[in-house]
């Protein structure tokens, strides 16, 4: 699928100085999904986080076969600050290759581009695209396709996609997830972060990573931003033009008061949210059906998210689960 | 509006050797509108176009006062040959700055970039963003706005767009073109090309484009794409939320038979398409209305036109017009 080669593994995780918890939801996402991948995590001085794996040296790791150190900490401006040089130099100096998803690029830093290119390792920036893509075709493909859509941005539709999955190939079908950002690009080894492509090549893009496949394999496209976000409702059409899905997943979080970001934006209605995603859908794939809704009840009790996803099973007529809690058997049920 | 200056005029229109009409639109366009502004023509052997000005030498639009050659000719694949860069850098050598729509840069060809450098010259390369910009925040703006929508690309946007600008300015009313491709770009000295934004940034770079006004000012948006179209959907969306439109008008051309470069795609429905283009835009301004529709009839005779004019007028109950043939008086009476 890819020019350049897959991000090798196993991961060292670099959390750097995370001031919290969140700042390592990077590292956190790649263990939650990929915690075999994971060889540990190396932590600078300041950090209060954890991604739940072992403490280890950059030397340790390096021993135990280490092959790419993650930058699994996100910081304000997306930068990658001069007291993280040594160790990422030292991950080099060990064989290492790097990977970033942060905004500024490893091979900008002429320390580590120099080294990089001495020892043959490679540094991957995967926020930023590593080639060019053609405009979308909208031209039917072989194979099924599954695209994650949100009633807004950060809801948890990586963590829905890889759910299913997971279900899916629990039950013997072929399934592949698609990364369309960065941590998905860090658990699945590959993918494209789609709102950094050239606003013209969006579909394209989407039609690049989930290419003609067997009649009976489903590719599961992790969605970005939603219809009703204003900065990135874009972002959103083009992915789902050249997803073509046949199915879409509606995620949601019930706790939410304004859009992501923008006090002032009411949440969409669920059902006028489907609607309008089912509706662009349409153009690429005049079939495209909703699988169910996820919802994420991270922020409620057990009686509460039940409740929550009775009632919004009960108004959408479609199975509704939060993927974390009780899987999401329901969806794929339908799915097939 | 753009710390970068604005490209300066009398422009020297270079035709180069442009195989037919369709391969200079960009140099038609210009004198289209803004024929006070061009100096003249410069055409190379074999050049089976013209804009309708002068032919001039360079060295005579030198002696003449022009202040910027424009490159006004395409090719596929958007480069610029070897052999036109004798009468680019011969330009340099007298003063002038360049600009260039294409896709390759006149920054990246060695022997411009150096003789710029030397003569203080700019190269406008207008359809790569010269800045990086904001995300969106879907904050209303003081001041009135409308952005052409389109059934499909190339339906005639940007002639609409400015003649409406001509229209209101003839009427007193005080208003802007503000341009989102390469030609609108040369015509309004000034824009941005949307498409080329990195997609997480298009409804911002349309809002940065368009800022707040005066409360009677109207900002004339030129439209690109269509949300029907699906290699391009997602870039009319996020201009769409950009632009926070209060007025969009709906432009179509009736001859097409399929959508531009998709022969598999049927043109939408005008009355869903227009649905949409509301539908979408009032997730940024509530009030949006529908100003009128203008259909580009330039492939009919004048019974033609006028039956198919008012059709469509019956069915949308909208004033519907060709700008370029009666005018876009009725639409702007709707508009104020």
């Amino acid at each position: 699928m890819n020019e350049r080669k897959s991000i090798e593994r196993p991961y060292l995780l670099f959390l750097g100085d995370a001031h919290d918890h969140l700042a390592a939801k990077t590292a956190r996402g790649i263990v939650d999904w990929r915690r075999d991948w994971c060889l540990g995590q190396v932590r600078l001085e300041g950090c209060n986080a954890s991604a739940g794996v072992d403490d280890v040296t950059v030397a340790e790791a390096a021993k135990q076969g280490a092959r790419t150190l993650i930058i699994g900490v996100a910081n304000r401006g997306g930068i990658i600050p001069d007291h993280w040089q040594d160790t990422l130099s030292e991950a080099l100096d060990l064989g290492m290759d790097l990977a970033s998803g942060l905004h500024m690029r490893l091979s900008d830093i002429p320390v580590l581009r120099d080294k990089a290119a001495a020892k043959g390792a490679t540094l991957f920036d995967v926020r930023h695209p590593h080639r060019e893509f053609p405009l979308g075709s909208g031209a039917k493909r072989a194979g099924k396709r599954l695209l994650t859509v949100g009633s807004d941005a950060s809801v948890g539709k990586m963590y829905t996609t890889l759910a299913i999955e997971q279900e899916l190939k629990a039950r013997g079908v072929s399934a592949d997830f698609r990364a369309t950002g960065q941590t998905g690009i860090f658990i699945a080894g590959d993918g494209v972060s789609v709102d950094a492509v050239v606003s013209d090549f969006v579909s394209g893009a989407t039609e690049w990573l989930s290419p003609a496949n067997a009649p009976d394999h489903w590719d599961l496209i992790e969605g970005q931003g939603s219809l009703f976000h204003p900065s990135f409702a874009g972002v959103t059409l083009g992915l789902i033009h050249g997803a073509q899905p046949d199915a879409v997943v509606l995620c949601h979080e019930p706790s939410r008061t304004h859009m992501r970001g923008l006090p002032d934006w009411p949440l969409p209605d669920l059902k006028e949210c489907l609607a309008a995603n089912l509706s662009a859908a349409r153009l690429t794939n005049p079939n495209v059906f909703c699988a169910g809704v996820a919802v994420n009840t991270s922020a409620l009790d057990d009686a509460a998210a039940a409740s929550v996803l009775s009632e919004i099973s009960d108004a959408m007529e479609l199975p509704c689960v939060d993927p974390m809690r009780g899987g999401v058997a329901a969806i794929v049920d339908r799915l097939l």
